[in-house]
């Protein structure tokens, strides 16, 4: 057995495949820096041998724990987060891995890469570590990722003509998937593979998939664990094997810098885990993963506490709470934290009553949850024979839903609208009115068709008074209709302005309208 | 200085004073059995002596500290929670007060008396120890303790005409109030006083106050701490001090089987005090307090996390979350506990627009907690000023509202329905149905004025199909009106169960109207 040393420079997620170089290296900012070693191949080295680096830079020390990925090859990702010259050092269970030490130059970031996402400051939304604000509109493929080259080209293509900015996907099968061995099997039956042993071709074409979609600038919001495996079992391991597991996938994955960790799919679903399990799961992904990409977890009946320090947004399943701005923001104020309604039924024929939404029951569901402060989850589940399992839910593919281009005009809107996002205001008083105080107002009416909208807005005599513009939004048929003038605020009561020269603004008596009031 | 031993005999709260006698003793099981002993008077005592005694009985036992009263005199409240031989011994750092021995007898609770609150098995719901269900329909009044004994006469009579079986009641001073001084006086500015040591005079006062809620059959939710006070500053004193005031208050008031603790009124506009503060005294309260009472805070705008495990429920004031049932019902859904939206905004004419609202407004906001299988507070605000501190709200007294005689209604409608309480119907599916799956169902349609209802309810094909009643209910005019006949479920469609020959419900066309389907 060789012992050798390479040192890996990427361009970060945009990359397929690492590119491997020896000597000076440069790595752009938030890219993924990759050292590649040599290293033992007897026993079992994923149970046996334990190695990292320690990254030291910009006044940080940072310790990045390596992954083996077969036939000796060991790996540490390292996701800069500063640039300057940085050195690193070895540190493993096996005399060969360890002590050995180098340094690369971390450059600017390039054009397009914004470094990972965080949460913002005011709590309750997302921007890029630049600082570019993240308008929400994710999607669910659950499999896609475990489906040929071929079917995963045509979901690729889908995307990139489609408004979604984060795709929630499952690491282990759910539905009929090319790939379905994350483990070295050890016999025919199902349940017959060994947990202590990952195969790496699994984790490489997930790997893949990841890259591919931080190409499209679509975050991963990767799923860990679900309860839709029973035949298999990977959800059912023993605690050590889960640990082993999510230590696996923190290191193999936590260096690209659009990676979500979404620590389980109807979590409360998986007999086989206890509120103590999910709670130990979190702090051993959060040891092992130094890029401290974001964390949650996604219900069926039973919230998890999202205030939990290790959360770092709430992931919530419900169709009834994005029916009313008002119940979606007060999924806020439990959980002190930005809030993403990851899955709210599906648009789609299946024979389910959770995936038979036409487009517009879709898209009212993201602009309710606009108001209310939070964001929004699409999916679909068509298919001849209505079952979702075969449609964009389960494999991905092609969409044959009418929703995402009204979802793109969403979008359009959230990015012309207030950073780093939308507030609701005043929710308590049932205003039912999103935007930012004083500046920008967005009134949804959903479902209702109203001919008019009396406009009175919140704001004491103590605010500052504005002019504003307004505009009347169709949501379905992507519109956006100047209103004519400007209104100038003055106080109506103690908590109310108005302009008492234009009290309220004509609207066209249909669905899916919105007014925006935009400070002048 | 004597150092007595005197042994108390007290039937629970419905004594006004305890009655003492030496000797052979007998209390009711939930009464309180009081110790009283002559101490040391030197010092502070409040400060200088711990006394406490350790009771065993019915296989348990349970240490309950004593509280100083002043002038020699210690006292040691326990309410036996099982019949049978109780034996005690006290321990105190005063000689005097250490080693005293004694027993007595506990017998069965007399009629009326069901027993301290606690929350029912199914996590939703409250009960009294002896399994009497709960129907909470509180209200609030919060310095009606602290007025003179003619003012507090004239609020206890109102409360036995009312419907209300909970009070809300700050233990130090909002508004204007006769006693005002907790604390020991050590000069004339609202800031002289001494927080070490307690004036026995004015915790008597407010204990005389719960005991007539307990004759009452009244649950008394003594509010510790509150953010009304910034001239005296009661509620922004030192640690040491407020774990002193928690224990004292534990110690004097604990035994009292009606007692429930709400740490905080509106807890978060309490400048001075942390969440790490508030954790800390809930910490203190539960080691203070053997007699386990319920235990919640109450908040301005943010939820404090109810799911810690020293809460027993969720107070929550938000006058939105009630009017709409699947708002409420979310709120079960964040805590795992029952919930009591204690302030919903009130009933009232206030110049505020927290204290506006009609009867009918109130009484609607009970309706849809209600039915989100929730619990709602009253209060109103009337007042020839439109002051609200000068009302019920304030200072208790009379009511001039008009949401009373509705809300004994209301609780006429509860304790006819399933015990232990209404739970929400698939609230997540929108059926704003709340009840006891399968077997009682209570629709609400709160403003609207439907002349129809169909009748469709949650059932699968495995359920039980059963035949209903209905009956027609004005919520407002208090008339339950039967419609003629039984349905008959059979299938409707996977997830809903129907009578084909009785699709539909006749209604009268006017608000606050309710529909009850009751399993014949």
């Amino acid at each position: 057995m060789t012992t050798g040393l390479k040192t890996g420079l990427a361009a970060g997620a945009a990359a397929a495949t690492p590119v491997l170089a020896q000597g000076a290296q440069r790595t752009e900012r938030w890219g993924v820096h990759e050292l590649v070693f040599d290293g033992p191949q007897t026993g079992n080295p994923f149970v046996d041998v334990a190695v990292a680096a320690v990254f030291k830079g910009a006044g940080k020390t940072i310790r990045v724990p390596g992954f083996y990925d077969g036939k000796g090859v060991y790996r540490i990702r390292f996701s800069p987060p500063d640039t300057g010259r940085w050195t690193w050092e070895t540190e493993s269970s096996a005399s060969e891995l360890a002590g050995k030490r180098g340094g690369f130059e971390c450059v600017a970031a390039s054009a397009g890469n914004h470094g990972p996402m965080r949460v913002t400051q005011d709590g309750y939304h997302f921007a890029y570590a630049d600082g570019t604000p993240f308008r929400q509109i994710g999607t669910t493929c659950y499999a896609w990722a475990l489906q040929s080259d071929a079917k995963c080209a045509q979901t690729i293509e889908t995307l990139k003509a489609a408004p979604f900015n984060k795709m929630r996907m499952l690491v282990t099968p759910n539905v009929d998937a090319v790939a379905t061995n994350p483990f070295v099997r050890t016999g025919k039956g199902p349940r017959d593979w060994d947990p202590t042993r990952f195969d790496p071709d699994y984790f490489r074409r997930y790997e893949d998939r990841i890259i591919r979609l931080g190409q499209l600038g679509i975050e991963a919001d990767v799923i860990l664990f679900h309860p839709y495996d029973e035949k298999r079992g990977y959800n059912d391991m023993k605690r050590a094997d889960d640990e082993r597991y999510v230590r696996y996938c923190a290191a193999r994955w936590g260096a690209y810098r659009h990676v979500w960790w979404s620590m389980g799919n109807e979590y409360d679903a998986i007999k086989t885990k206890s509120m103590d399990d999910w709670d130990h799961l979190f702090e051993v992904l959060v040891g092992a993963d130094p890029h401290d990409r974001l964390r949650s977890i996604h219900q069926i009946n039973v919230y998890y506490d999202h205030r939990k320090p290790w959360i770092t947004h709430a992931s919530i399943q419900n169709g009834a709470a994005v029916l009313d701005d008002i119940r979606a923001a007060m999924h806020r104020d439990f959980a002190l934290k930005p809030v993403i309604f990851d899955e709210v039924v599906y648009e789609g024929n299946s024979d389910k009553r959770w995936g038979q939404l036409t487009a517009e029951q879709m898209v009212e569901r993201f602009w309710w949850g606009l108001i209310g402060g939070t964001y929004v989850g699409h999916s679909e589940t068509y298919d001849p024979n209505r079952n979702a399992d075969y449609s964009w839910l389960g494999q991905g593919g092609v969409l044959k839903g009418t929703s995402a281009p009204r979802l793109a005009f969403l979008k359009k809107i959230m990015e012309e609208g207030p950073a780093p996002g939308i507030d609701p205001i005043q929710h308590w008083w049932n205003y039912h009115i999103g935007g930012k105080p004083h500046e920008y107002f967005l009134k949804y009416f959903g479902a209702a068709s109203p001919s008019e909208w009396k406009v009175q807005l919140p704001g004491r005599k103590s605010d500052p008074k504005h002019s504003f513009r307004a505009d009347i939004i169709d949501t379905w048929n992507m519109t956006v209709t100047p209103v004519d003038g400007v209104f100038t605020m003055q106080q109506l009561n103690e908590y109310d302005v108005h302009d008492p020269a234009r009290p309220s603004i004509a609207l066209p008596g249909k669905p899916w309208i919105a007014v925006r009031m935009v400070k002048i």
